[in-house]
């Protein structure tokens, strides 16, 4: 049994390595162990970043279409002025005054629907998934949580038993029921389906003696392969859970910060308002930060009771390393580049005529295109989609691999992408895909 | 019943406060809720800081002998221009080969035991210690923890029901079983109490069904009120942990980085090589960083089955961060510094003279001083402890309280204070103690 399901990760002995790169795995393996992954089957070594793109030791730039956590690009000299800036003048924690956290705060509430109006701040989706889910448990008085079946939320004790993506080596808490992602391209009502789902998740859960916590989605259900349409297939799910007595947790991780480009945040477009929303990866465009975003009725026993406080989390340069971020995506208007450069790279993907290519799904510039294989075109095919991504990676151009079946490319260029980036990204892969 | 047990924090409508402080408290609890502490009767509000100093709204300096986090002094030049000029790089992430990482794990693992081969890397101290719980758990097949009963380890889940110093708010997880701290002063074995106590958990958790799976300590058990002497004392206490199938997990998070003086980690001075040793706070003088040093047959399965990505956990700011925080401890001596100017200031704390002072506890840079009353001189005042944290605030002089009593005043001052420094807080603190 295969027990590892990291999706385009480096396999040692399948294939030949440049013997610097030999070299330094084998330093990693004696020095950080047998826990960590590689990327692609001939793993990368970089040495510095700018924009789109990533320079290896030969100075040999790759263009970065999977990156959404320097969203902004690599290095952004706004972000890094603000960061060195502050880590100059004063790094401390939330157990001081200080008028940065404040600022961010205020700065990112706006962003928000008003119902949703507390910040908190921790230091990885991870842990600001786990608080989600903390708080949920203490609103609720449930246990219970209902998650997508191929779900990734992130690797604390709680949360990894909440992320079936890690597949069978990290069993799933008992007190979860997982329902199939909405992504059966098939099924012509999505949102009815999912919601019938997340019903019997919650009966099922009932019937266990376990109350339910909270319903938790990506909301762009990046690890499932990338489920983003009709918009709205998540309201009657969201308003279920309600009904029994459970919360809703937008995992905003991937989607948020303008990734999707219609909306700031994965679950706008969906027409519904989270109890409870968690930031990270693109927060801090490389910078460890992440948050949680809490309607005050949910939070205030927990906040007068239990307390939180994080060493690092909300911290001062975090503060100014995130207004740098929320600066620079308003002032080089990256939402609606997401969008407008999201759409032209969708039609450009969905133009590409190959009968191995079952779907191109996605929001904004976060986008799946399904490979398959067979005279039905309908058998999931993993095998040719690792071909294009490791082909993509000799031509230097970055993607990966998402999906249960691992056979869906995720594409997830920087939000400063422009056309002519759209263009030459399609046309290595147009080359790539003829050769396959 | 009092929920809330933070030591030190701040209680809206008590004292006065200046207008443009209490404006900030109102905006802080508007935009962040009600979770967040500040510090102090008279909270602080603080713009910059440099060495050991930290500067007010109206730049007054504060003598900071509270922070084991910027444990090289406030932005420290060296640290920030590593920090700086990584950011302007490269910030990325584990899957992509860097040399930053590598020397990193390099450096750090020279610092260890030779047992203690494998580094790997987390955001923040509660991560730390929740991926060495999870893999304490995985490679016993136990699911029972033995904490100190006042013990702080972290706030994620699991973490959290680890944490009796939570307060009676967050439960303790039905698994864990707690020992009295080793603190009794009229104990002349400590030592041989200590693992006593361990046993009978053990015994405990192995008569309801519960198969141990670690003993977890902070090793200078700073919650509990600092509990340092004898060294030694652990010793019995991990051998009957793994006589029962069970690990020895040493949180470092506050320890370790050369502030207990003789040795760079706290569990040195015990005599015993922990099996997963966690890492944090001063682990980059502020940057968001924390990690886990492991022996390598604890991580082979999980590592092997259930791999490890953190996105932020290990980049390559870290890295340098990290690297330039080791430097800096090795070219300006502060593990000597620490030795040196910690036995000056406990000699100093000794020499106070005062009925109300109990004991002096601590090594290196890490001191607790035990606030009695009463005629016996031996019932735990933490009202008198409180005066003098609050009047030496006033005095401009930082430290805070610990214990399960909060009546130990608990002071930390950063690796690079030198014995000047130590006058001047001692001066101020006799002052503070005389007048209350």
């Amino acid at each position: 049994m295969k027990l590892d399901t990291t999706p385009n990760s480096f396999t040692p002995g399948l294939a030949e390595l440049d013997k610097g790169i030999e070299r330094r795995v084998s330093q990693r393996n004696r020095l950080m162990g047998p826990a960590y992954r590689l990327s692609y089957a001939n793993p990368l070594h970089f040495v510095r970043g700018e924009g789109i793109w990533l320079f290896d030791q030969d100075d040999k730039p790759y263009l970065d279409f999977y990156n959404n956590v320097a969203s902004l690009g690599h290095c952004h000299p706004r972000v890094v002025e603000a960061l060195s800036n502050q880590a100059s003048i004063l790094a401390t924690n939330t157990r001081y005054i200080h008028d940065g956290i404040i600022d961010y705060s205020e700065r990112l509430l706006e962003l928000f629907p008003s119902a949703l109006s507390h910040a908190m701040f921790t230091c990885s989706g991870s842990e600001a998934n786990d608080l989600a889910c903390r708080v949920a448990k203490s609103y609720t008085g449930g246990e219970g949580f209902i998650i997508s079946d191929f779900a990734y939320h992130g690797t604390t004790s709680l949360i990894a038993g909440l992320s079936a993506n890690l597949g069978p080596s990290m069993p799933l808490s008992p007190n979860v029921r997982t329902v199939p992602a909405p992504i059966d391209r098939n099924d012509e009502n999505i949102a009815h389906t999912f919601t019938a789902n997340v019903r019997a998740a919650i009966a099922d859960l009932t019937r266990h003696g376990i109350k339910p916590a909270a319903l938790i989605v990506d909301s762009i259900f990046s690890s499932d392969g990338v489920c983003t349409d009709p918009p709205g297939f998540l309201a009657g799910a969201v308003k279920a859970i309600r009904q029994h007595g459970g919360i809703f947790i937008a995992d905003e991780v991937q989607p948020g910060f303008a990734r999707t480009g219609d909306t700031m945040w994965g679950f706008e477009r969906h027409k519904v308002v989270p109890d409870i929303v968690t930031l990270g990866k693109p927060m801090g465009n490389g910078y460890p930060m992440s948050g949680m975003i809490v309607r005050p009725e949910i939070i205030q026993d927990f906040g007068a009771n239990a307390r939180y406080f994080n060493t690092f989390g909300g911290n001062t340069v975090a503060a100014a390393n995130g207004l740098a971020v929320l600066d620079v995506i308003h002032d080089e208007q990256l939402l609606t580049n997401s969008k407008n450069t999201g759409h032209y790279l969708k039609k450009r993907l969905t133009d590409l005529s190959d009968e191995r290519i079952a779907e191109v799904r996605g929001a904004g510039l976060f986008l799946g295109v399904e490979i398959v294989e067979g005279a039905d075109a309908k058998t999931p095919c993993p095998a040719t989609a690792a071909k294009i991504v490791n082909e993509l990676r000799e031509q230097r151009v970055l993607i990966s691999l998402t999906g249960k079946y691992e056979n869906v490319l995720k594409i997830r260029p920087p939000l400063i992408s422009k056309p002519e980036d759209v263009d030459y990204f399609i046309g290595v892969l147009e080359r790539v895909i003829k050769k396959i």
